[in-house]
């Protein structure tokens, strides 16, 4: 049971948000030009042209927060109202850390049809869709049909965002390691929305050995019961054909990354190579206790915002979607999303150790700097590599 | 040709809208609070409760502002992009007269079903629905099937606005020529959305005779070409059995009531009884030339914001969604409208006279006393009444 009387309900009372209007309506000309009469030219000329919208309205700057509320959080499928605090405070962060304006939409319906063409419906009021806490595999379907169809961004956070913090997070711990990439063998465990937009970045990146485990153990083509998604993973991930559990998988492993929710033995780790990389991230319980976890590994980052290394989305949504708008891109790509990535673990520098692998979820410094790498990505990107999409196409 | 140098444009760059947080976020507890993990305690809640939504989120205090974009303004059909400038406008005016927060949703689509669906999965999201600049006759049927699928407030401020204030005008008008509400004799030019609306309000008011003009003159039972809707008004208008044109209607009547945007000869107001009342509320062209149309009425009113006696449904739409959200009404019925217009007709006073029959658009005191008004009727009302509704049904 809640207990209202705790303080937290105190600081949503009302809710988190509001809207102002950004110029003051004084007098009788200020209400003739922010409304009738005069605005009706600014509409006509919309109407001739509607590449002017993006000029002319709010539209430019303005990402909706859309979910259906079937994952949120650690809850799961608590339906559209129980979602709306976690929704106003994603558009909190948008506007704090990188100026752009967010409006939370709690749909209610958890069909994947009716939720796309829902979005599809609201497309011409916003300028980018941030997709939020919508359960797995449903997301990627759903991710991959929107970024179809719309020419505005489309991003699954709880994909994408994930992916790119813990890219730039490994980026820094292989570095402080003395790896390589090409070398590394990574084990991922968890196979939703995060795990699979993790371990496509970690190809992406060309990341030597992956293996991903689901709560049934190793992911590999050996299995039947595969969902499309998860026969994708199959075949680009797991080379050596290993079959098991995690236990099987963590052998020799360089790298753990948690984003399951599932209980791991500490113990495991010891089985995994000497300087061993650990991120667990699930929240708000690890995937394995932190403290034993740094008995055996190097490095360990968690989601938690009172150890240190935490791999908080929050270091990439904001900056990736005013990168987006600012260079007004059609789509988040996978060189937006790897700059984002390379933008992160770039801030930490002389500074860097075993417990500051990714600056601090606050640090003002990280949404400019993403979104100004994002921006140039888009720029640099060719019409070519434009079509190309972050979005995992399962059919 | 729209002039991108004509400085209205400079008004609108950008849009007139913001999304802010109500709070700071300036540490890591602050952030913790606004975001994970703390609200997760407040998501569990909702969950269990749903009602604590409209406590614990902003949607309280929210309206979404809707259109497809078919009849915006006076400009028609210019589609979703084009009539956003339209309903940031809007949502400046919920903020700066009532303190409502609203955002604007321009729908993909002119399919009434699709509208209707959309908006209903949207619901969750806000606490009141204002329709605008949705073409008729869709917008009744619209309107009606999301009050009767809704328990938020459903309003088409392009019916149920123009008619309060309308009325709030007609009511001291018609005090001023020492007249009664029901010796009346009205003629509404228009049966579009105002044109119905002003109609039903007019009914409900007990005035005399009303009849009702569409562009083929006089609407009457022994038309056979009518909509359901212009049907209905048939039956509830014309008790003589009128027919004809614009002109016979006229003859002897006390109140014209344009609402329809056609051009009528000043001439024909010359049949009108003596201290007529004209209303030629279409904008930025009234019906009859206000001037000429003074040499025959004792009382001219128009849309017109550089005229006395500006009929601004500004004066109704934000005190009524303010009032209906603080009371949590579920549905904005009649007794809620009746109380709105006489809240603003009652803030015109010892300055009654025929150059100031309702307040200024800008007067500071008409959207709290609409407010109180919409309250006090919401609490006033039996459970009974709150079944009633304003929407019209005509199926």
């Amino acid at each position: 049971m809640h207990k209202e009387s705790d303080p937290i309900f105190h600081d949503h009372r009302g809710g988190k948000l509001s809207v102002q209007p950004v110029r003051p309506l004084t007098n009788r000309r200020d209400l003739s030009i922010a409304y009738t009469p005069g605005v009706a030219e600014v509409c006509q000329a919309i109407a001739e042209d509607p590449s002017l919208a993006s000029k002319y309205t709010w539209t430019s700057n303005l990402v909706a927060v859309v979910t259906d509320g079937t994952a949120v959080l650690g809850l799961g499928d608590i339906g559209p109202r129980a979602a709306m605090p976690v929704m106003e405070g994603k558009a909190v962060l948008f506007k704090k850390f990188a100026g752009v304006d967010a409006v939370p939409l709690c749909l209610d319906t958890t069909d994947p049809d009716e939720v796309v063409e829902t979005i599809i419906r609201l497309a011409p009021s916003f300028g980018g869709i941030n997709l939020e806490d919508i359960s797995a595999p449903r997301c990627f379907d759903i991710e991959s049909r929107l970024d179809a169809a719309l020419d505005i961004p489309v991003f699954h956070d709880d994909q994408h965002g994930t992916a790119v913090v813990v890219m730039a997070a490994l980026r820094n711990a292989t570095l402080l390691t003395g790896r390589k990439f090409a070398d590394l063998k990574v084990v991922v465990v968890g196979a939703g929305a995060a795990g699979v937009a993790v371990t496509n970045m970690l190809n992406s990146a060309g990341i030597g050995d992956v293996v991903v485990c689901d709560s049934r153990g190793v992911i590999g083509l050996d299995r039947p019961d595969l969902h499309p998604v998860k026969r994708r993973l199959a075949e680009t991930t797991n080379a050596d054909g290993l079959s098991g559990g995690v236990a099987d998988a963590l052998r020799g492993a360089d790298v753990l990354i948690g984003v399951s929710g599932a209980g791991l033995d500490a113990e495991l780790l010891t089985t995994m190579a000497d300087d061993a990389i650990v991120f667990a991230l699930a929240n708000p319980t690890p995937e394995v206790d932190p403290e034993r976890a740094r008995k055996s590994a190097s490095i360990v980052a968690t989601g938690r915002s009172d150890l240190p290394n935490q791999i908080n989305n929050v270091l990439a949504f904001p900056g990736i979607f005013a990168g987006a708008l600012a260079a007004e891109a059609t789509s988040i790509t996978p060189a937006m999303t790897l700059a984002a990535s390379e933008a992160i673990a770039g801030l930490v520098t002389e500074e860097l150790s075993p417990d500051y692998i990714v600056p601090s979820a606050l640090d003002p410094r990280v949404a400019p700097a993403v979104s100004r790498a994002v921006s140039r990505a888009v720029e640099e990107q060719s019409a070519e590599e434009a079509k190309r999409s972050l979005s995992v196409r399962w059919d």
